[in-house]
């Protein structure tokens, strides 16, 4: 089940951020880049930005709020330009404020940068203090400053830009996208681990370059492909260029985009995502069956699943719920003695699929258990007989230090109780994980290895902390 | 497919409006209305309003937007009392200005009432002109005003305001379903025809009206029953009366929502929504079956049918579609050249789910053509190799007088164009209505009768226009 | 002294409205309207609103605020037209809501009319109860409203809306200074008393109505005559016609326009307003002389008298205070514990001025004390040594049923304290008011009688109450 | 005559910035620097801010707009503390954007920092180049980030941050007056030539910084002392220390600090303000008399010197102008047609005052000359027979590199006309400036040498552009 922002904080899974970069000789950069951020919503809802070069003069516009909230018209015709970097942000680390919304526009040596990030970094502490025992100041307390900080302090030792990207990157641990433009060129990079996605393509003479294939598609763009772990791509004047030297040959991308983050129409590393939640239903079906008369899928996230759980197990796949598309931001929510209610206003079962049923209902994720509760017990309510509760994940059992704000382990309810015990806790009849084992084969077609660090508690680097 | 308000408005397709009505002797009332209002927010997302009885004195707070936006905390707070009824509009007759939101709320010979009213009168320029010939003066263009006029006319004859409710409502002529609010009444009017729904419901000692029994469920009431068409029901402190005098043994349910308009986990008379739209969908797949590979729905009002389709034809429903979420009334649309592109930006084919696929795509509707054949294009450049597209409604000739705004008969395809034609404007490689002798085969629970006017151009009212 | 909204809301002397109205065969009346109620800003800060006609057309724009909150430039180019009336509003009567803004826009019988309206009806009971007693609704509580429901009665027996408004205007009981407009005409009407002002002029072929002449000079018109009482004058295409037959040939101005309400450049009758003050403040120097050094004004409304006082004492006028010009609505009042020291933020006294000094403190009216007496506070801790406080109006002892929301006797410290006592409560060494026999004095070159019943308990109307 | 925000930016004269601070064990400094800093709003209307600590920890609020739009209750109650800055900004150096809003808030190597700033270092472009090329990274182009660069580099050698902020501030050049606020400490500091006033005080055991001192009287405090032009003064735990390292023996206060920034009732360097203006205008008098019949000064910055001129002329001073109190940020000006009426919305000539006289108009300064032939124009229109311009100033002749944005050479009528054609162009009958030799006598009680640069051209400080 997806959560509005009040609910994530409560609940602690905060999504990511989502960054979109365009070089067009043809101009009208900051309206694509507007329909791109739209597109990578889903990624984050609590700031916004866009930043352009207009001959080599560069503009900014963020601020707190959704994309259609932030800009209107007469913001977009003042940014327009050539090139531009827009960035969705939910926050990973730092305070939620206007402040820390990105991009992150700076002025250093050689004149302006603007910087937009996905990611979390690890070891900040550290590299804080040595830039600080230089005399640093910082603004924020995001991990966006540290790293124009790197590239500033590279570039008095690198002769361009893009070689400061590439010293920066080569010393910074943890998950970082990166997309940095200066007057006349546009750059994008990822960290050499491959945490989190970047993809390029093209639009006629444009060159595009976003989190995820859906918002390359939605300006009309084809996608190309993936930026590798640690490379780095130069557009300059129409001209690109990769630069390789902080590639090693390994990837890690975080399973839970594919699992949760990504939008199903995306491709990440070859695989589709919709699909990639498909086969996490079909594995679930196989190593879970249960006897039962319809498949229903928690919406929006859990009816990628429950198509492959339904399409595996030979039952109907009915739609069981109908979700309320008007909760947001404003949305208020019943006090503390009726909180057990709320769910109904934003999930209703529908009686008409469900009554007198065995249902088999898919959903993402357990975290802290008690929306799984209240979702069972809307289908109970609505008549359904059995209620077999499948989980298109592993549980959590630890934190994540590269952008997925999950919880922390006290709150996790796999952190303290038996699967039998979460059962019992959730009202359901059964309940099935996806395995471990099952996890990498959810994306047969990716490219690339992966992050499962909070299923399993190892990470591909040394957290630290 | 739905629609934002701008491409309503642009398209046409206007929805009506959403009512709700609560007596509650514990009070919160305006809590309990206002999670009503999210729960009939597809009925109207143009302007909301509450009013409220504390101790007999009537509060009010309406304005332009959504729910969300329009209340916050302090508002509903300085709201409450025992009685409430509450109003989401979309403009169907008057401008769509502020001053039109309802509730629309007055002083009259017997004090205060507050009118909240769903639905479309007709001979309206004539009662208007009637009042006006003896001294009145109107605020608004709403038919609710008139309405009110009405009522408190006949107040003047009647003992009783249930009294003049029923005497204007058996003068008023077209759809009308109301909630005339006392300062120790709440009365439900249906028009007796029963153009409009109008449920009711209970809650603990709580008396509950809504448009939709989704409303009631939301609020964590048990829906009872739809009001008889001419039926009135007056609640005065705690009990439930019921008159009678306007029922006609007749009635006329608009078709469109069960087609459309309301939300698919309601029951209306009797019917599920989505059970409705599925049988839609089996029908269509028995009338026009086609050999293919996949069903998609265009979401979401296209999903139920889809999976009827889907059933009924044995091939697979997949999930051909994601749409954006956060398309809202700020977006910004596109300039003229790049109109084709923006249903991308809305709507993304999953090309995992249809390349290489023949598709039968299911939409609710067609009315102009120019929405479907992107949306066709959509799936041919995601590698559909074919495209059937399957529509559950018959097509469109004639306007609707009574609360849906289908545009003039010069814009809708159907009314200049043979559907042969139609197919090839949209780029569909076979194209197939639900049949006029399907429609009300589509709602075999239902418990009324229909009118099928923008079908068929015969309305169960003289229109007089 | 004058006070924000919270304090007069709290203190309870409400100014009234400010109309305006114009006709202008070159259009632009919007703009123009715009600026003439900047100009009345003074006398109405919670709402305001525009009206224009436009080839027949009417369109209106009006909500909570400040004229230069509520109006941009893209408003106002939609208003635009060759007719225009304005209005800028205190609640006198019915709550502050958006609803009570005006102008007043109807529907009646022969098309639409706006309405605007300065001053308060009395017997406005009755005259509800006989307009409901024919089956009215009324959706605000404002005399307005009662005013368009008398004149659209009126107007099915008259054949003009002219002589609408004049049988309308000759059963009305109170203060109105209205303007009225129809797609051709626009007609000012002023109540057969002349409480409350309304002067015409001209700009080229432009006609003009304000409230005070200051409107009219604004936008750079020629202010020519006030209204009579009773007249009403009627502008149709360019043609300019009076009509006396309401008028009685006498006359009761608010005396409290010359002491408080009118801008000092306005005049008023005939006199002008900054002299009536210093008028006012030569009447206390010879009635109330004073051994002293300096004499200070309270800012802004005293500081007219005090030159009066000053030029016929023979003293010294000096800057005593400094006001603050950014206290606006949005304000945060100190907490109960330090009310004392709100006066400082919004008032400062000047050290320079009045250290070591005897100091004649002139204000405009005392209606608690509370003010006044932080005010003499200030002079005292500035240095002064002696503060004798004169005050430019007779004490308050009567309610005001036309328009100034004078408190209620029981708040009025004159209903309960004698002067002696009003003096020791101030902290003050000396006290003088306005003798009552020389109110009329300072306006001698007012061509008007007066209503002084807020001084005097003696109206010129049956108030009924 | 003062001028919008709007009038301003196009006029060129912007005035500089206040700022306000406070140490205060008894907590509630976020709510006396609210009033402090609406006390010192008129020297910046764009953006505000206010900075505290609360037990070590920092938090910050500001945004663009005045005290009373940016601030609210719940705001000021979320950042309460015992210390706090505050700050008012005009735009004098930076674009004004938000993120130029102070306080500036910084992370460094001893932890957090809060800096607020008025003046303007000149030699910018050399510093940020050194900070540059040693990889500093700029979010602003406001001094003020460079200021808290030069601090936190100090702080590096420095043992404590008052002796970083002593070893910055001897080596920056221009006008500063700073206050900086670690976790314990409050430092304020001011550039060796004084520039720009600061001045502190006490209530109770509090300790206050203000720019003028009327933020300390309005919040209820007592005014003690100038800083000494290089002085530092150190409050920690209630102890205050002063460092005078930087003093230097010499000072530059700006003299139109007297002229137009401070607001009349501030005392600075000993000298009131009010009778600064009121010296201007009595040594105008002595050297410009002329045989007149009133005084009229142009409200609210000619309204002092008006005083002063009439005293020492014997002639009465009258109000010969009221001047529209509404005017703010959102007025729409008329368009170019009719910019030569705008004046007539702002200010308004009293006829009853001024017809048929010779009047003597004082202004405090004449910048590009069209607004003086407006005012001019509106005495003749009122009736004056003569008018006889007085300017309580130079005439402006070289810019300003210290904070007050005169505009540029070619804007300065005086650069570029004589006296005689100056009086031409306005319209007057004569026309006296301020003689430059009397300048420093208007303000004979100020203990301190002043900058008169604007009048002269020769500045205390290599202005090296």
């Amino acid at each position: 089940m997806e959560h509005t922002v009040a609910e994530r904080q409560a609940w602690g899974l905060h999504e990511e951020c989502g960054i979109f970069g365009i070089y067009d000789p043809a101009g009208e950069c900051a309206q694509t880049t507007y329909y791109g951020l739209y597109a990578l919503q889903h990624r984050g809802q609590e700031a916004c930005g866009i930043a352009t070069i207009n001959h080599r003069d560069q503009s900014c516009y963020k601020d707190v709020g959704l994309v259609g909230e932030v800009f209107d018209r007469g913001t977009l015709d003042r940014l327009n330009g050539t090139l531009a970097v827009g960035h969705v942000r939910y926050a990973t680390t730092g305070a939620g404020e206007r402040e820390n919304a990105q991009p992150l526009t700076i002025n250093y040596v050689k004149g302006t940068l603007a910087v937009v990030h996905n990611g979390n970094l690890v070891g900040t502490r550290q590299l804080r203090r040595d830039f600080e025992y230089r005399g640093a100041i910082f603004h924020t307390t995001s991990d966006s400053e540290l790293i124009a900080y790197a590239v500033a302090q590279a570039r008095l030792r690198c002769p361009t830009v893009e070689d400061a990207v590439r010293e920066a990157a080569a010393h910074l641990r943890g998950a970082f996208s990166l997309l940095v433009m200066s007057p006349r060129k546009l750059i994008a990079c990822r960290d050499p681990w491959g945490f989190r996605p970047l993809c390029m393509g093209h639009k006629g003479e444009a060159v595009l370059f976003a989190s995820e294939s859906c918002a390359i598609r939605a300006v009309g763009g084809v996608p190309e492909r993936e930026l590798d772990p640690g490379e780095i791509v130069v557009v300059e004047e129409g001209r690109v260029r990769s630069i390789r030297d902080n590639c090693r040959g390994f990837s890690h991308m975080c399973i839970f985009e594919y699992i949760y983050f990504a939008r199903p129409d995306s491709v990440i590393a070859g695989q589709s995502v919709h699909q990639a939640r498909a086969n996490a239903g079909r594995l679930l079906a196989r190593r879970h069956p249960v006897e039962a008369d319809v498949v229903v899928g928690v919406p929006d996230s859990g009816l990628d699943a429950a198509r492959g759980y339904a399409l595996e197990s030979g039952l109907p796949n009915v739609m069981g719920f109908v979700k309320n598309r008007y909760i947001g931001r404003t949305f208020i929510t019943p006090g503390q003695e009726s909180r057990e209610q709320a769910v109904r206003i934003k999930l209703s079962a529908l009686h008409s699929e469900v009554a007198g049923k065995r249902v088999v209902m898919i959903d993402d994720s357990i975290v802290r258990g008690t929306t799984c509760r209240q979702i069972v017990g809307l289908l109970r309510e609505a008549g359904a007989t059995e209620v077999h509760v499948r989980v298109s994940a592993p549980p959590f059992i630890a934190p994540c230090y590269f952008g997925t704000d999950i919880p922390d382990r006290e709150k996790l309810i796999a952190c303290h109780h038996t699967e039998e015990e979460i059962r019992a806790l959730t009202g359901a009849d059964s309940l099935g994980y996806l395995a471990l084992e099952d996890l990498e084969r959810m994306a047969p077609d990716a490219r690339c290895g992966f992050c499962t660090g909070c299923f399993t508690g190892r990470y591909p680097v040394a957290t630290g902390e």
